[in-house]
């Protein structure tokens, strides 16, 4: 679908189950479009990062946050204003990597997978990968090349669910800051 | 995916955003999965039956409403109790018929369709039908058996969403009337 940014400037607060079962639907159907649990997890990052280079937008607009002075804010941002914001959580930051550039986001509770059960035949899918994606593609917007995965999840019986972020590089910036115009040129 | 009642039972008010474009990137697949808008509409609407069917206890838990004495106050509890809840969004409820079983909710802001707006190539496609598929799966797992469809759409060029909705009849009742005893039995 093409979008306009037509959208009404009020948010709308809405409890989370109708997009879990939502979300559920989604994951079904591509685990019935695609063979195996790594063609759908690829799916669920690139339309996770589809949707990431979009809300990024919506996110600066809403948030009024300004550029982040190092790779610590941005973790901080993306816990406590975005997870808060769009998933109505605020995961805890920890387990930084001794340079600086790695950290995990700890979900006690993943909103995604509320009442689900990962089937025996589909153990290596990653059930809420789209999270990675989202996370890549609205990062890259803000000229920040980082690796996104799932390290634990409670859905395979990990205890927590963890999201495991590295920094990779800064990306060139070479076109004017407002990113209504790098939407049309940055790609992934 | 199968679920298990595990959920947290507090609930996690998250903006539309993300759901907004999730829903589109359903869309957007199932698109690409089937030939035509018309199956497009008819999947739509059985993911929905499928959500609704499950959706329906978490609403009975979370709004404690009873049972409605008449379509009537079904049409309002959907409007301005579900809708809010679930959508963030109060439709208003018009257009009743002279015999009470039909009426429409009208929707001033849709939140699946903020950003989206149809490709010249789908223009019978019915993007939020999922909506009509829930409120059918919700209303016959308590005993009410509608009609759900989408009289208009601002997607289409309408001024306004209309959801029209049409009492069929009661479904028979020959069971305790524990949802959870239910789920098992009642079947789409």
């Amino acid at each position: 679908m093409s979008r306009q940014s037509n959208r009404t400037t009020d948010s709308k607060k809405m409890n989370s189950e109708l997009f879990t079962l939502t979300y559920g639907a989604l994951v079904t159907q591509l685990c019935k479009d695609y063979e195996n649990d790594e063609e759908v997890n690829k799916q669920l990052d690139k339309m996770g990062y589809n949707i990431g280079v979009r809300l990024i937008e919506d996110f600066l607009s809403r948030s009024s946050i300004g550029r982040c002075q190092d790779f610590r804010e941005t973790a901080d941002v993306i816990a406590k204003v975005a997870f808060k914001m769009y998933l109505g959580i605020t995961p805890s930051v920890t387990n930084w990597s001794p340079a600086g550039d790695e950290f995990s986001l700890i979900l006690e509770n993943n909103p995604l997978v509320d009442f689900v059960e990962l089937p025996d035949n589909h153990n290596t899918l990653v059930y809420s990968n789209l999270l990675c994606g989202v996370l890549r593609g609205a990062l890259e917007m803000v000229q920040m090349a980082v690796d996104v995965k799932f390290a634990q999840d409670t859905l395979r019986g990990d205890n927590v669910t963890e999201i495991r972020m590295k920094f990779i590089k800064r990306i060139e910036e070479n076109l004017p800051a407002r990113l209504s115009h790098m939407r049309n040129t940055v790609r992934g």
